[in-house]
């Protein structure tokens, strides 16, 4: 499995990736989901990709090879973020109609699920979750991050952290732990751990880490959490235990 | 959707569990899914459901019947909790059996999953989760919690809590925490919560309690993590940031 998520803020947009590929049962490999695109000073487009890896290697290496060729639609020329989905959407369906049936035949689904995100000249900032079909999603003011994959053992801390005034480091940060605890709760998602952070206007990716398993800046976040969690908790309100009622068979 | 989870550390057991039951699609209710037996300085067992709510309702109401006629076989007289595992499995598995391909013509599953723990004399605390089939599984050293439902949200809690060292207030406390984070990324897990812990060697259930979703404790307690939360958060070692990788398609 996978677990990618990206977060939009206020002051700009945060994209985080793990990198365990499974490609049939048994075949764990390391690939990076996070793939960069753009050109400083005019726009910067990153894709996050989950799914079926043939699929998304192969929509990958085809956007980059419309850039290549100067592609009338390739992701340096299309107008705003909202094409480039559709774009990608549109390569991501005909690549899953190419081989959809032959890998049905195998119990496997040839489908493919990406975020991209970015910024476009003066153009806000935007996000993108682009389903196997095509259509996507965008954020809202209420739903400030998207995810791919293994989206529900992260969810809950993005809940409680995330808001539309959130830092970006901070925002950083919460991906991180969002990422990191998935890592430890589900054996299908593994390191290394990718982080971008976007600054809104920027239009440059200035920042990035690579963060492996035994990283001591992920080992240091990881045990600083460990450690705060529990103090956090020891000062939670302790319980006011009513008498429990009376077991329902005795008497 | 449901979640329960149950924990066993050195001092006891702890139960909890959300009441939020869909009998159809869009038939919501608030039901209790945690049911108690016992006799006071003998045994105590406790009970947590998920899944088909008639298939549950119909084995909790079996269970009752024979320890109301004094049935050969009934939750007062098994000698230990895994033949009262076995008992409640094969129960379940009945009804399932019973009622299954009616049911599957609707589209649904009469399947039920359930949690059963306690203490049965002197004999040490034990928990166990009864699949559908029948067949249950417990605790290890590394697994000391059984969930049921909706168990990916509150599971990164748990892992990063959770020993066999923990009180059994803190235990109570991190299931409570568990819940509520789940309850607030999933609107199919609703209140009230319940929660009970047991204290080994007590034989009595001693302490419960059950929480609304205005229940000023319980609001107390989600105002206080989320506060502490971020506190915790503003306290991880800062990013090293390193410069991104240049663009992908760039020069």
């Amino acid at each position: 499995m996978t677990y990618c998520l990206a977060i939009t803020v206020d002051s700009g947009l945060v994209f985080a990736s793990d990198s365990r590929t499974n490609a049939g049962l048994d075949q764990v490999r390391t690939y990076s989901k996070m793939h960069r695109f753009g050109v400083d000073g005019e726009r910067q487009i990153v894709i996050l990709s989950a799914g079926n890896l043939a699929t998304s290697q192969a929509v990958i290496a085809r956007l980059q090879r419309d850039i290549g060729e100067a592609a009338a639609s390739n992701l340096l020329t299309l107008p705003d973020l909202e094409s480039a989905a559709d774009y990608l959407g549109g390569l991501s369906r005909a690549e899953e109609e190419k081989h959809g049936a032959a890998v049905a035949k195998a119990g496997l689904s040839a489908e493919a699920t990406f975020i991209i995100g970015g910024q476009v000249g003066r153009q806000p900032p935007r996000l993108f979750l682009v389903y196997p079909a095509g259509n996507f999603i965008t954020t809202s003011e209420h739903t400030p991050y998207l995810q791919l994959g293994e989206t529900k053992y992260g969810k809950v801390i993005l809940d409680r952290i995330i808001r539309s005034q959130t830092g970006l480091d901070e925002a950083a940060h919460c991906a991180l732990i969002s990422l990191e605890g998935t890592m430890r709760s589900n054996a299908t998602v593994g390191p290394p751990i990718e982080l971008l952070s976007y600054r809104d206007g920027s239009l440059r990716l200035e920042h990035y880490v690579r963060l492996d398993q035994e990283d001591p800046f992920l080992l240091a976040t990881r045990q600083c959490w460990n450690e705060k969690l529990l103090e956090a908790f020891r000062q939670l309100p302790p319980f006011t235990w009513h008498a429990a009622p009376r077991s329902a068979t005795k008497g």
